[in-house]
């Protein structure tokens, strides 16, 4: 059986929410990030990277988001959470979602995380200060040259969205407005509407 | 016929070099990065992003390097550049992938790039001061605990081989010694004997 380490707050809510879609049995195990959990030898055991989320299967260890949904997408066909047999929309998938990983949240990390980029006190204010701005712009310009609707890729319901869902959740400690992005609210209702959606808030 | 738009020096190597290995016919366009041909009105139609690699395709336009690199895998399955049967192995692969996309490039961009995510000039200077540090922590994570040997993945070369390759052609810039990695800089040889990678340096 698949295994899920996650803690509330972070990234890995987008597999767990990918998981909860296929309707398949996983274990979800939730680390506490605030006692460092994530430190513990068995966990450095499973991803030496100390992050979540991590994706434990019969044949191995997956981490990293974009890598994590594919996987989930491409081993229950049934769920159709991606087109599996096109590979430039399935590549439409990973760019988004790679766009994601690499700028968005990469913005976002700059208010708590900057420490992994600079070490004076006055650089990390510096950085603090300009997450709402970056974070601003890269919705708009996911608002207006990605998003397509009334899911991320159009009809249908992909990796995408419980991805978009997660870094929307972020705007309003990043001090955004999401109202100011009236596709990507209107999208989180409508996440929030779906029982596999409900059925994983309840541990975040 | 597809056609890549890179810059000479960026992360477009990855691409470039994997569409070579393919044999399939390509046209490759060169922008100039130095007098700004990224931020015509042409190209930013194409990527509003404004950055390479961009591939453009019969279908559409791609971004995103892990994204592009696995359309390249799965359009030219002869080349065998990815597991395309075995959705746990191509996650493995993307997850490498992703991990160069997001932490490693990410961490590489603080040197030239810090305006991204800070204002002050000091501010930036930290940024620049900080990168050896975390790209040789980086390069260490890698070789101890992600490159199988010979090729990134073991046996098989994969669309891994040439991302890694690209961005450990950047270390000396990041005023990191790669002989301090002897696994990364023996990888560095072994792709540079190939035709396809010595095909695709001139252009860089």
């Amino acid at each position: 059986m698949l295994k899920l380490y996650y803690a509330p707050g972070t990234c890995a809510l987008a597999a767990h929410i990918a998981l909860a879609e296929t309707g398949t049995d996983y274990e979800g195990i939730a680390l506490d990030f605030f006692s460092k959990e994530q430190l513990t030898p068995e966990f450095l055991k499973l991803n030496s990277k100390a992050r979540v989320p991590v994706l434990v299967t019969d044949e191995g260890v997956l981490t990293e988001t974009p890598a994590i949904l594919a996987y989930i997408a491409q081993s229950y066909p049934d769920a159709q959470l991606a087109s599996l047999d096109n590979p430039f929309e399935f590549a439409r998938i990973q760019a988004f979602n790679n766009f994601l990983s690499s700028t968005v949240h990469v913005a976002h990390a700059h208010k708590l995380r900057g420490s992994r980029w600079a070490d004076e006190p006055s650089s990390l204010e510096d950085m603090f200060r300009k997450v709402p701005e970056n974070m601003s712009h890269l919705m708009k310009t996911l608002e207006d040259t990605m998003f397509v609707g009334p899911w991320v890729m159009g009809d249908s319901y992909t990796i995408c969205d419980p991805y978009l869902y997660t870094i929307a959740r972020w705007l309003k400690n990043d001090r955004v407005d999401v109202a100011n992005f009236p596709k990507i609210e209107a999208h989180m209702k409508r996440m929030e509407a779906r029982p596999a959606v409900q059925s994983i808030l309840v541990h975040h």
